[in-house]
């Protein structure tokens, strides 16, 4: 059953008339067409039973067929009201379409009360933005491969990244040449903005790249990702330029054996709450609890934060086809920052990972 | 006075009990203090009399204070319920809470609903998105500052871009040099993707870069633009790459009138509608008019479409300090696609461009 089919079979379990689909990302998800209309009108109109259809500004419309959506899609002009328009075209579909379900963690409380000017007996109990929270949890093997195809492209990134290092450049040329590299590549857009701190500032977990030089005998992070035909990568390496002190090697390998330890626990049946916890023992074992100040990790498909949530009080039960992130962290003030990170996907008896470079702390010559 | 006095002061004269700014980019001109909260809460709330506060995630306080933020910063932590701590921040500091102005086209449904189950009495009749857009329209020397500093980096970028040009590289390639010299400079976030479109895919008004060569003698478009201290620059190029044809000299040589002849026109006393005019006359009197399918222009400043819109149909009268761009387009499918853009602000007596890089066509040898 595609994504659409089964949203259209919510849509009809929970005696709903008509649902709002706002958020560019999920029309994407759902439709196969990716567009960001900025300020312009982009919609999905899914029905119980009526055919759905797009409604997208009219300079869009050829392009929407395109991207190979077969169904309708109705454009607009600039000038005209698109919630005239869409109030039109769902009456022409159905004559009931008062019990609505909104994205309501996306759209915007103005274009609320424009359905609602359109709808004055509408209601709006549905909430598609849970839904589509649940319905993302769990990836299809084609999912699973453009997410491969994203993890791919996040290792080639560290090994630009890795070769970039250089006390002549600064943390932000650093960026400047896993990015260059990447788009050379045909890799035009990150997930995020790609993340490289060295020394103290490694170990401010809000951190940006600055403008001050990579340090040497220190150790840097590396925080990137791509996205693949709509889907995400995310990974972090920490790797030493020059030699780290003792007692930067010691954090390192307390975050690696967790983040290791994680790894090998996630598994069907597991849950995120205990996921959490195997890796934040291992490291408040170790005395370096009040460190780790960050839950473990998080969900990724066609955004890098989706459910499940592997923290403390998350009760979920993980299962085959979710995919998340396990990014255990230290940081230290003045001493070390380290974070490894790899995302991965449930199979029926463990995980494969999306990022395969090696995370044993790798010693890189100064120069 | 301040943008923060002049929102107090609208929040008064409106009488409206409390201000909910929700968008970052907005939290920003307000506040000194940029962040992208993802899905955590980041909010400002503003008072006819009492002080106003920022509300972040906890991690995030001391970043605002940094940032230069004063007053009240309230933090809160992942597993506690923000619309709650917010609604006892609210209630220590006034008795009166009952009439909102929200952001209403940013702020999501779902954040409406939380506030309205904190305030059950709450009636929401202020839209402080309409305020802001009008708060907008009329920038600072100190804003205007910054669009000259954005738009000598865009500058950059075209020199960066007419020297990447060559058949040995596919636009996507010419989008990864120019990118990379500007983040070699510490210049990290573009306003939009970087567009460099050749040939026949000039001519298509929404095309994006693609992964094939640039093309040998024909015109090459450059749309580009970057981030300066959250304010934005945006500025488009044509160039012939070896030799155009008589045609595309002509279509080029149209556009660039239109262009000049709207950038001489641009002044306090017209109006948005009548410049629109300007331009589209000339293009329309040598018979292209068909071809120039969008609007003149769009307002800039924290972001790349705001007002003025600079089309037909919009009455508004022009202002000193009102930032927007000048950018005729004509667009033949399988002949040419040419435009030309400059921001600029409005003096007392006529404008000043955000960038200078020359319009004439310019032929660059192929290589």
């Amino acid at each position: 059953m595609s994504h659409l089919e089964k949203l259209q079979e919510w849509v009809a379990d929970q005696n709903l008339d008509v649902a709002y689909i706002s958020n560019p990302t999920d029309i994407l998800y759902f439709t196969g067409f990716h567009s960001d209309p900025e300020e312009r009108v982009l919609a999905l109109f899914v029905f119980p039973e009526a055919e759905p259809f797009l409604f997208t500004p009219q300079l869009e419309v050829e392009a929407a067929q395109k991207a190979g959506w077969h169904q309708d899609v109705f454009g607009y002009l600039d000038h005209e009201n698109p919630f005239a328009l869409i109030a039109q075209h769902i009456k022409e579909r159905t004559s009931k379409y008062n019990k609505w379900a909104l994205e309501k963690a996306d759209l915007p409380y103005a274009r609320y009360e424009a359905v609602q000017e359109q709808f004055p007996e509408a209601s709006f109990p549905g909430d598609a933005s849970v839904f589509l929270d649940h319905l993302k949890l769990i990836k299809t093997p084609e999912e699973i491969e453009l997410m491969k195809a994203a993890g791919e492209e996040a290792d080639y990134a560290f090994q630009l990244g890795f070769a970039a290092l250089s006390t002549q450049r600064t943390e932000q040329q650093v960026v400047a040449e896993i990015e260059y590299g990447l788009m050379k590549k045909g890799v035009m857009h990150t997930s995020f903005d790609t993340i490289v701190q060295s020394g103290d500032n490694a170990a401010n977990p809000h951190g940006v790249p600055e403008k001050t030089p990579i340090k040497a005998n220190s150790l840097a992070l590396f925080d990137l990702g791509t996205v693949h035909q709509g889907y995400m990568s995310d990974a972090t390496r920490t790797v030493a330029f020059g030699e780290p002190s003792a007692k930067q090697r010691e954090i390192f390998d307390v975050c690696l054996q967790a983040q290791l330890a994680a790894m090998d626990a996630a598994k069907p049946g597991i849950t995120a709450a205990e996921l959490d916890h195997v890796a934040r023992k291992i490291i408040s074992d170790a005395g370096y609890g009040e460190y780790f100040i960050h839950r473990l990790g998080h969900g990724i498909g066609t955004s890098t934060h989706e459910f499940p949530s592997i923290m403390e009080g998350n009760d979920m039960v993980l299962q085959p086809g979710m995919c998340f992130s396990i990014e255990p962290g230290i940081y230290i003030p003045h001493v070390a920052g380290v974070r490894i990170e790899d995302c991965l996907y449930l199979t029926e008896t463990g995980n494969q990972p999306f990022t395969h470079t090696p995370k044993e702390l790798k010693v890189l010559p100064v120069k």
